[in-house]
């Protein structure tokens, strides 16, 4: 199903290697469209669309009269704290009540969403699940019931590894068990790998999920600092195993949320190496991975798992429809385990839904749906990126990640983005803190941005009025001490 | 909704209580359907039909030319073991791994489904669902993803507090939040009352999925010893609270799986006042109170929950759909901390299963679905107890209950239901051995069957397997020292 890049698209991805590699610094000009159209043997249109998708990504900017330049980087060291924590030890893990307040705050309709979780629902195709819904209303049998008990609906357990099979990755419908949406599969991966007072490797910051799992299960969390480029640093990772008898990693490998990296092909390679030495289960947490801005679908870890010890869970929710609910985990040696877990505690991921998604895979038109999709979201991401690049004082850090929907910014040092979250708020506009994230005080000037929603007369009136409060904000971070 | 019971249904009632306070003795004679009629001042044909309905429950017998007599009770004593362990403390509670098994081989088409859990499903209304499916196929708005995050959808969770309201119990919409079933509700609740090593009530033998949530969780169990006729010994459970620093009760109130016995309305209020002296929280599990056989829905303790402190769990999945997945809590003082569990374990019940439930519920037939329900399952059950009765040898003991679908049968002393399992399932025939709702040899020589199944030429051929099973049993239990 999944087609070849367009030339422009080929072209864009060698260049946004290069860019990254630091072949063209920050500011620096990049050939003219003819020059580049004469080395590359390429049309002046494809190298156009080339630099235009580029642009659209955040990585070259054009200055009118004048040509295409490299977009300027945030330091990657800014997310790093200084000295060795780069690894550190929570021993009871305490979320804060108000993860709750923020997530009920972007659900009245009143409030700019920009700290919703979900993707703007309207982007999904509402027409074709209710044809799909409808078909199953048809069709359903008494029996469907017990068919759709764990591991779960056949017919969609092949759909899906079919999927994986188009990436190349070979993994049996026997390893995946359907569950109500991604947060159930990790919540499930993480409690049957482990016992009160075990130790869990996660991400500093990384998505509450897992935090707030932490804190239900008793578990120990050992927090790997993340950059918003690089991701997690695997030394630090190396230093945690060696140090602590690690029972799981829970990690996000593509998109992560809510820094927006993706980590490369050659440090899922190291990643993949450092669990077989250790011997250590990994929750690969991939809601996000189809939602690339690239030309590729991101490749999880999963990708280079040769003995089942990665649990890859992904889901439904974030690029076809929400509310059904409809998630899975390919399990490796674990799908067994799972299953009877998932018996436990839900028994199943309602039948109908399950039958819903599978008639709506049969049409082959998700491919279509997500190409659209992408698009879409790349589109809004960058209006609204570009929209917050022209209000907000220049001192906003803002993090641009090639895929998913949210941004990331960061007041200067001494910031306090849940005063800004609170200020925000009592203007309707809500956002994510940093606090939400962490166990720690690590990313208190920092907080996330959804970018999904179309844009309206009200969000560009949110914008402005951000902006003010952060101006506010810096000149405040300034007079701070330290 | 619910309508005054008729005549015979009044006086069936009144008998059935006069039988359980032993008014006749089992064997004794009853007042002829003439001398009743008399002294009733009912007509014939209602003395006759209250007659019949009470034999159907297994409460009178009749023999031809000679009348009806109170049909033989099983002595209570059975189930309480000798001794002091009517409280018994579980360190560790370690399920069998065989649940899964068992629960797998009820799966097949091919075996007869005695050991399944589940009601047959082509009892339910499966056109009417259908219906509300499709409507809400067309109705669905992408917001309804988040109209139905929990506490779940209001229209819903309005409609079960009016039923609610028509049993005379007073449930605030506010206080329901709609789960994926009620194993759901109940895995919630556990979770959000107890940490790992707290104490927990609950019956021996109970529900296995209590047993499987305290292993998970790492809880102690306090099993509280229980007579298929009258239930949990009060007098115990209240030595265990004063024993041991209770942090919740497990039971269930009305037609208790897999004993059938449903907690006189005394008892509830000795179980309520406990609850308040002790200060200790119900978990109340009640997903078979609508599939009673009598005249009236029995009350839960819910009923007499004045301070918030039993958390009411049930399900449409035993009474109308089981693969929607549709169940709530009423959960009293702990209604947030749940709506905050469920948003981090599974974020919420599919928002289609919520509508169409809330659809089905809107045209009013559900109370009438239920009335044929209940009839339809009360025969089955009466028609497979007769011909065990029938089939079986006479030291099997059968114990009917006055709801549910399940009976419950024992082998005399020193029987062995684990190898019946094993043998039954040989011949194509599953059942549901003791050893599931218990956490020791309690229950060893005891086995459950589901009698909600169609009958067909098979299920009478099943009995007849079984009933030779069962001789050969009997015949090894009376050789066994003890």
């Amino acid at each position: 199903m999944r087609e070849k890049p367009a030339k422009f698209e080929q072209l864009a991805d060698q260049m946004q290697k290069q860019l990254q590699a630091g072949i063209w610094q920050p500011g620096e000009k990049l050939p003219s469209l003819r020059e580049k159209a004469a080395h590359s043997g390429l049309s002046l249109m494809t190298v156009l669309h080339a630099y235009q998708l580029l642009e659209s990504q955040g990585w070259i900017m054009s200055r009118p009269q004048s040509g295409y330049y490299a977009a300027p980087r945030i330091a990657s060291a800014a997310m790093l704290p200084a000295g060795g924590d780069a690894v550190q030890l929570t021993e009871q893990v305490d979320v804060n009540d108000f993860i709750f307040d923020v997530l009920r705050a972007s659900r009245s309709p009143a409030v700019v969403p920009f700290g919703s979780a979900f993707p703007d629902p309207r982007l999904f195709p509402q027409r074709q699940l209710t044809r799909s819904l409808a078909q199953v209303a048809r069709r359903m049998q008494p029996e469907s019931a017990v068919d759709s008990l764990p591991p779960g609906n056949e017919q969609l357990r092949k759909q899906i590894a079919q999927r994986y099979a188009l990436q190349g990755i070979a993994v049996s419908p026997d390893e995946i068990v359907i569950t109500s949406g991604a947060l159930e599969s990790l919540n499930l991966c993480l409690q049957w790998l482990t016992r009160p007072g075990d130790y869990v490797v996660i991400e500093s910051p990384a998505f509450y999920g897992a935090l707030q799992a932490i804190e239900r299960l008793q578990l120990k969390a050992i927090t790997i600092a993340a950059d918003p480029h690089t991701g997690i640093d695997l030394a630090a990772l190396e230093q945690a195993l060696q140090q602590y008898p690690i029972r799981a990693c829970w990690l996000m490998t593509n998109f992560h949320n809510p820094l927006g990296y993706t980590l490369s092909w050659q440090k899922k390679q190291q990643l993949a190496a450092l669990l077989r030495t250790y011997q250590v289960a990994l929750i690969e947490d991939d809601v996000y991975g189809e939602l690339y801005s690239g030309t590729h679908r991101p490749l999880p870890v999963k990708a280079l798992d040769s003995d089942g010890r990665v649990l890859h869970c992904a889901s439904f929710s974030k690029s076809l429809v929400a509310g059904f609910r409809v998630g899975w985990v390919a399990a490796g040696q674990w799908a067994e385990g799972i299953q009877r877990l998932q018996l436990m505690s839900t028994l199943s991921t309602s039948a109908p839904m399950q039958l819903a998604i599978a008639d709506y895979l049969a049409t082959s038109s998700y491919d279509s749906h997500l190409r659209r999709l992408r698009r879409t979201l790349e589109q809004r991401k960058y209006r609204l990126y570009q929209a917050m690049k022209a209000h907000f004082p220049p001192e906003v850090e803002i993090y641009y990640a090639d895929g998913g929907y949210f941004l990331w910014l960061g007041l200067p040092q001494g910031g306090d983005s849940m005063a800004l979250y609170q200020q925000a708020l009592a203007q309707g506009i809500s956002l994510a803190p940093g606090r939400m994230f962490t166990t720690d005080d690590r990313c208190d000037r920092y907080f996330r941005i959804n970018t999904s929603f179309e844009w309206q007369r009200k969000t560009e009136q949110a914008v402005i009025v951000l902006a003010e409060l952060l101006r506010h904000a810096v000149t405040q971070a300034r007079s701070r001490p330290g």
